[in-house]
């Protein structure tokens, strides 16, 4: 044990002492050469040592917190029983495709009739390239992935308050506003705005990198003209041949831009989480859950709904219904449990934990979201208006319309994601609705960015996830204030029970957390077992 | 005809006269009503109409623009004959693969190596989203197309000059331009700076952009800290389960970015040209032109270098040498000439045109670029790197390194671009080398900025496009001045003559300029041949 008085000084300790002392740049030279910088928590496949001899352990949903955990404790050898509410592998990595059925909370029941091949992802739909462990679990299961397309210029911002309510190119507000700040910041310079902070030689390259960023002109001008169009985009694309001159476009004015407030959503292209590139799967997220599964193989119990969770110093008993067989109440034994139900679900089920471990379920409350896929007979958005992937953004209920990855150029119906809806009151608005009523508004939302959106609608699926039976929402939000509360509280090893999935991690509502979050119980729950021989 | 002394008011004049009276919006509102903004110069399958009575049409080149005349005069009905120098269709739509040979002029030949499905575009490699021609053509052709990465935020930007010659990865100086800019102008505006420019409210909403844009905290700083992190990514990523808070990463000091001048490349991920999405066909760019090939059934004579073009009033006489048979001298003829030859080639036939056409011919130098494939036993910029896709930029003499969109996250070997020099002093150095000696210096320039380069590489293929055969240059090089001087004369039809290819376009040396540039002049010569009855 460590004396509390104490403590011996932690790396982390000795970098905030650095940089206290130091500066930034110090305490980043410090991380560096302690190895700390550019740090992955994901360092390739996790190697378990030591014989379990034997024993058991439950896991509870088959999510990919869950496979994962099974995966790598049976390769270890441990006995391993999965128990799984649904039908199916995966929890919230799935894909809805045409045949199949669902059910929500409320009763109604959704007939998906997409075309073969086509469908829709409620879930998780895109991976990012730091998100290392579910990137090389893909690798070693020989998920094909192919690129996601976050970022396409030439989708659409639009705000029913903006530009009398016509969508306006990605690329002429995002070229506008950097033209617009690159002028502004150079006027600046030019007037001594800058001579207290920037020295002179270094406001001479400013000047020159704000030209080259912001299609600035000689006189450092952000105007209609080749600079700018070259950016933007042209009222008319060069061509071939006779009179193939191109026409330059029009910037738009910066009060004008500044008050359509269009230039929020442009740091959807910016953000680490999703900036270029990034994937999804060949086929829909699901085969990344279809993959895991086929690496356990009979080892998933499913439509299994566990009711309680029980521990005593010799070990943990589940009980569960068996909804393959009338819901008939079973009993499963094992010496340890990791248990990777969300939150929402495991808050109301009798599990006898620590007190700050119950407090830590009871403390997060789950991201009302709303997901809804529309099947089109023609890729209208590609054909008429050449946006191939990529996603527009709307103050609309709906706020983003987003455009299939795959299938580019090709014709034939498409089938793409015309409403996500994270939180606000849209959301609730949302999941309080039918789905037929999501599907009809979704449609006559795009309609006012798309106007063949109306006419070439087919059919729709959509998702509210406060209105899905296995989780109850879509992910644990955590706030600062809960997490310093309840946070490790949450992870620790209680007895013989651990937790696991994007709720106990710092990447919540993406996959990587859950594996991660995985990956790191197992590692402690398997040390806490060889050494509690 | 036209009256030239009172010519009718063209739609580009009416145009410049609203824009001289009453500015740039009203220009572009003009332009609008007039239905010419966003215009692209394709507005789908060109549709000739009229007998053409069994004219016949000699085509130049097999590349994309003598392909395109070559598709669009057989529908009509035209009787086409199409020479081509090399033994394979596409020119500069040209795919290397493990197994092909090529003999650059000096006499070095190169068998390359490459594994199976393994390849170098040595010319054009992707296509731009506003390309309509050639998508459509694509699409009518059946080429798959998947989505070519041109921003990875993960690659990197690396000068010598620069941070001691260690690369940066792209979102790092991108996100820290992006943020320092914001903080000056923040600044600049809190200080009053913009008053005379800029109301007290629309100042109020540039704040709250700044702060979106740049991650700015809630002092208009750009520094350490959650928001800068959430940009410009972790020191240590977060993580799941315990010991799992991010660390966040320090950014660069302004002084040091602007010095880099790393800031130079940001622009090749904001030009209309380079926008995102961008495709590359599946399998490489040569798959286009087989397309167009199997489109013109038994109507391309290979291995035939043109060696003369004499036209008389009856009809064009086309001498070429048949390389299949001895390089014996043959002639053709037929009523109507389509000339797709590069004008670097062009200019040193024999070919009685007009005095200004000739001019024109000789007016256009053609572009010094190299381009070399290296193919490594491991993909390592994906295992170690973490780099799917994408471009790093350097002022190393191979510029840019561009790692394959394909094959993402499989594992196995993999060919990247080591290589692609446009002009400039370098680009000449390495045209004078031998391909060994270009391949040995990529790899030794790319060992600069991936420390597994040597050690993992296995065999090159360079192309220096000085020295190919077939085009003597890259791409028609034009100025301003030149195209006054000559551009219109270059695309006249001249007697029974009409020149074609990515050198009579506003599109220079991409793909599109050839397709477009060739349905405009056999739209125009169609109408002459059917007039001239």
């Amino acid at each position: 044990m460590n004396d509390p008085a104490n403590p011996p000084l932690r790396r982390r300790d000795l970098l905030s002492l650095i940089g206290a002392a130091a500066g930034g740049a110090a305490m980043y030279q410090a991380m560096t050469s302690l190895g700390f910088a550019a740090e992955s928590p994901y360092r390739g496949p996790i190697k378990l040592e030591g014989d379990p001899k034997g024993a058991s352990v439950v896991i509870l949903g088959a999510g990919l917190a869950g496979m994962t955990a099974a995966f790598e404790l049976r390769r270890v050898g441990y006995k391993v029983e999965l128990l799984e509410y649904n039908a199916r592998p995966g929890g919230r990595n799935w894909t809805i495709r045409g045949g199949d059925t669902y059910t929500e909370l409320g009763g109604a029941t959704q007939h998906c009739m997409f075309d073969d091949g086509l469908y829709l992802n409620p879930g998780p739909w895109r991976i990012p390239y730091h998100h290392h462990a579910i990137l090389d679990y893909c690798r070693r299961f020989g998920v094909a992935l192919e690129p996601f397309i976050q970022l396409n210029h030439n989708a659409y911002l639009h705000a029913t308050t903006a530009f009398d309510s016509k969508p306006q190119r990605i690329r002429e507000i995002k070229a506008d506003f950097e033209g617009s700040i690159a002028e502004l910041l150079a006027k600046a310079s030019r007037q001594g705005a800058l001579d207290e902070t920037v020295s002179k030689e270094d406001q001479e390259i400013l000047l020159e990198a704000l030209r080259s960023f912001g299609a600035l002109d000689d006189d450092f001008r952000y105007k209609a003209g080749d600079m700018s169009a070259a950016f933007r985009g042209y009222a008319r694309d060069p061509g071939g041949g006779l009179a193939a001159e191109p026409l330059n476009s029009q910037p738009t004015q910066l009060h004008d831009l500044l008050t359509s407030r269009l230039w929020r959503d442009l740091q959807n292209f910016s953000l680490y989480d999703f900036q270029p590139t990034m994937f999804q799967p060949v086929g829909g997220m699901g085969r990344i859950g279809e993959a895991f599964a086929r690496q356990i193989p009979n080892g998933i119990r499913y439509g299994s709904k566990v009711t309680a969770i029980q521990q005593d110093e010799r070990g943990v008993t589940v009980t569960f219904e068996d909804l393959n067989h009338g819901a008939i109440v079973q009993e499963t034994k094992a010496d340890w449990c990791v248990c990777t139900l969300p939150l929402s679900i495991l808050s109301e089920l009798p599990i006898n934990v620590s007190v700050s471990m119950k407090a830590a379920i009871d403390a997060v409350p789950y991201a009302s979201v709303v997901k809804t896929g529309l099947q089109f007979r023609r890729r209208f958005w590609e054909e008429d208006e050449r946006i191939f992937g990529g996603i527009s953004y709307t103050n609309l209920p709906i706020r983003q319309i987003a455009y299939p990855s795959s299938g580019f150029n090709s014709g034939g119906k498409g089938v793409l994601l015309g409403g996500y809806t994270w939180g606000g009151p849209n959301s609730y608005e949302l999941t309080a609705m039918t789905p037929g009523d999501r599907i009809r508004l979704a449609v006559k939302c795009g309609a006012q960015i798309h106007s063949r959106y109306a006419s070439e609608f087919e059919t729709g699926v959509s998702v509210a996830w406060h209105r899905v039976p296995f989780t109850l929402g879509c992910a644990g939000e955590w706030t600062d204030a809960t997490r310093r509360a309840h946070y490790d509280n949450l992870c620790q090893i209680d007895g013989r029970i651990v937790l696991a999935g994007e709720h106990a991690s710092y990447i919540p509502a993406w996959q990587e957390g859950a594996i991660l979050s995985a990956l790191d119980a197992i590692t402690r729950l398997h040390r806490r077992i060889l050494a509690s021989r």
